[in-house]
Formats: structure tokens, sequence, C-alpha cells
């Protein structure tokens, strides 16, 4: 018996993925989750339906996600992790020495257990001493902190179920508040050609919070389309203008300081509804 | 009803398609062509039930093909098209003012036909005077065009049916032969992440032929993995090394200069399996 696993990544997408067996499913408290060995990309992190991460691509999604901000930041030294409950952008965010402390405000401990169970390569950055995990609603902690972290990276599902409300005004206002003087924010926004309006409208409400905006791109095969958006919002470090000197010699399988410019460097078929 | 195509890209991953209607379908003298219009990337022409372009993103996969390879040369005046049937690839060569002759080498006239009747975006250059169509087996036309192009661009399907002879030593060979003193070659790769043996293989297969060799990736949504790999064979030439002030202005929805710099900037994970 073949068993597919089938996600319908827009009303008129969709794709498959051949299933050796489900090692995990469970309903938590906020959403269903499954951990799947899946043929082509290994082990896979599957919430409400949707592909969270794989063992075979994470590193596309979580090098981006953190070293271009990380980067931008002339010395990052507190992060905090909004999501990201898997630990994939936590042990990123720990490869840079300047960091002290980083703060994972992730609602559902599900995730957490399981990464931990299932996905250790993920998860091995959570036990660091770094680390502070609180299991709560994001929008409340990010609220209860302000002026306290450099970096905060958005690490969120997509604007459905419990991301929602990590995709408005009031929690990027907040999150603005949370920033010290010359700290910026990132998130992950979604596909630039399959979901080219949710990109646009998130760009236009993070412009409305910070004077810097900055829109970034990089390959996720098993996002929709295959290549994924990261808008970035900040108070005044630019992350196009990172000195040469600053980038660290990172141990990474896709981020380079190549790939950092080159994935500002946007092509004009986003350029033109940018705006 | 809903219809869904479904392509197994690898034979544990698949993409669907939900289509709205099936505008062509014939079995031409070397394999089954359809045309469907597709509700997510519009429409869409499948050889063999494999996809080949849509009019949605086909703009990544022949901008790529064709614009690395043509700014890497320092004047391209003759250029061979090997399979290309539907024009797209000839429509970016055209872009190019310095080219005088462009020959399509395509072995399947009904590709060819299909693309000027559904794809008009993507045959218009077809007609331009500077184009010659041969309905010929390429690698015949290879052999017997010794030293005539500048430029080469295997734009061809996969490596089974049709296409499996343009991913030979010899048909390597014979575009060596092909191409004028200090001219190139490039062939579409397959993908890195989810076919990287048959990646290297070709790799390596060019490096016995040619003395310089390149690899560069971009992405192409509907292809697996959603990222690509092109090899590039040089006499000479390197396109790593295009000054700046080659670069044309041209009409473009992906490629820039800083594409073309980052699409040869290889990431650690390839870096590391191509040798």
């Amino acid at each position: 018996m073949d068993l597919w696993f089938t996600e319908k990544q827009t009303p008129s997408l969709a794709i498959s993925c051949l299933v050796r067996s489900t090692l995990h499913r469970e309903r938590t408290k906020y959403q269903d989750l499954a951990v799947l060995d899946t043929v082509e990309y290994g082990r896979m992190l599957v919430l409400d339906g949707i592909i969270m991460t794989t063992e075979k691509d994470e590193f596309f999604y979580h090098e981006m996600i953190t070293h271009v901000p990380l980067h931008a930041h002339p010395r990052p030294e507190q992060v905090l992790v909004v999501g990201g409950g898997d630990g994939g952008t936590v042990r990123e965010v720990l490869k840079h020495p300047t960091v002290s402390r980083v703060v994972l405000a992730e609602i559902d401990e599900g995730v957490i257990n399981a990464a931990r169970k299932y996905f250790p390569s993920l998860a091995q950055g959570l036990s660091d001493p770094r680390v502070e995990i609180e299991i709560t609603d994001a929008i409340l902690y990010v609220r209860e902190h302000p002026g306290e972290f450099d970096v905060v990276i958005v690490d969120s599902t997509d604007p459905v179920g419990p991301g929602v409300g990590l995709f408005t005004k009031e929690f990027y206002q907040d999150v603005f508040k949370a920033l010290k003087d010359g700290g910026l924010m990132v998130a992950q926004t979604e596909s630039p050609l399959n979901n080219k309006e949710l990109v646009q409208k998130i760009n236009r409400t993070l412009q409305e919070v910070f004077p810097l905006v900055r829109l970034y791109m990089g390959p996720v095969p098993t996002y929709p389309g295959g290549l994924w958006s990261y808008t970035l919002g900040s108070k005044g470090p630019d992350p196009v203008a990172v000195p040469d000197e600053r980038f660290l010699a990172l141990e990474t399988k896709y981020y380079t300081p190549d790939v950092h410019r080159a994935a500002l460097a946007l092509p004009p078929f986003v350029r033109e509804w940018l705006g």
C-alpha cells in the first residue's frame, strides 16, 4: 500500500509526499500535530495539515529567517523568537556569539515536545543555558516586555488558526515597542508568487510601523511555489548595508554573505508590485 | 467536479494543479502532449505527463537558461537552442542585439505548433527573421554543424524519452565541436535537492569535455523542489567574471545582474557534493 500525505497549499495547488509511517499524531491544545516519516524529505512536522518543516529542507528556512536579521544588527544580544517551537530558529540564533539570551515564546508546548522527541537536530539548541522557553501567547509576551530585545524573529505558522494574530498592525506595533533602539524584527511572510496580495499587505502594514522595511526571498522546497519571502522591519539597521567584516564564518548549508546580499536584491517581478 | 492534474515529480513527491479545462491533447510523433488551463499557473504545457512550462512561472526558467550564458560570452552572434520548441528561450535570446541568427533544433513539431496556438507570449519570437527552425534530431544537427555557434542552449526535457541522448558525453563532445573558439554551452540539469546524483553526474561528464564548468541555480516553482540547476560548459568565457559594463538593460521579470552573480555563488549544501 502506498500512503500519500497531501497538503493543499492553495485552493488550486497541492503537494503530495509518499509516507513511510506516521510517527506521531495528536490533537494538542491548539492544533492537529503530526510527525510523518516521508521518503522524499525525511521526517516532516505537519500542523493543521500544513507542512511546517522537514529534516531535508529545514535549513533553507531557519538559516534565512535568522542570519539576515542577526547580521543586520551590529551587536545582537537579546533575541526573541515568536513561535518556532521546533527549535530550528533558536539553533541558528545560538551560532551568533554576541547573543547572551534567546527567549522562545511558543503557544503550543506540544510542538516543543514533538520536536525534542522526533527532530533532535532542530531541537538541540533548546537545552542551551542561554535559552528561556516561555509557553505563552506571544502577543501577550511581546506587550509585556517593552524595550527588551535587539531582534525579534516571528517564526509563525500561516495567518490561519493560532498564527492569525501575528500578522496584525497591533502586533507589529507591540513588537516595535519590545525592541530596543536600533532593534529590528523579521517575519516569515508567505509566497511572493502564489500569495502576493498577502506579501503586499504585510509589507504595507509594516511600513506603517517601522521606518525601514525590507523584503527578501529564499527557497523553501516544501512551501507553496518553493520560493519564500521574509519581511524585515527595522528601527535603523539596514540589512542591505551590512559591512563585509561583520559577516561571521558560520557553519551553514545555504546562508552565506553572497546569499544574504542576493536575497535582498529583489527581481523585477517583485519590485513591480511591492511599491 | 474538481479536476486535478498530478505529476509525480519523483517516485515519492507529487505536485497537483486544479484544472479548468484541457485545451489540447495529442499523441505527437514523439510524446504525449497536453495543454491544460490551470487555476494556479495559467496555461501549462505537459509532455509525457511532466510539466514543461506554465504561463505564470516560465520567466524564471527561460530568463535564467538564456541570459547567464549570453552575458558570459563577450559577443554572442550565432546561437543554437536545442529543444525549446515552446519558444520561450528563443524569445529571450532575441533580446540580445548582437545576436544575428538563432537556430531552434526541435525534434517535435507538435510542440512548436501547440506553442504557437496556445502560448503566443512564448512563441512570439519564432517568427522573427533571425530565427531558423529545424525540425530535426538535435544530436544529428549538432554533429553536422561544427564550429558554427557562439552559444548552445540545451533546453531539453528530462533525461527520459526523447531527451535522454542530450545528457551523454558523446553529445557534449559534439556540442564542444559545434562551438566556435571561445564559445560556451548551457543545459538545464535538474534539481540540486531532489536529484543531486544526476546533477553531480552531468557536472562530472561536462568536466571531461570542457575546460571550464559552472553550475548555477534559480527558482522554478513548478519543477521538483522549486529550485533548479543549470550547468554551463565553456571553452573560455567565465560567467562569474562578467564585467559590469557588459550587462544589458533587459526587460526581464527575474534576471538582473545581481541575480546573475547570486545564481553562480553556490551555497555550501551544493559546494560540498559538487566537488
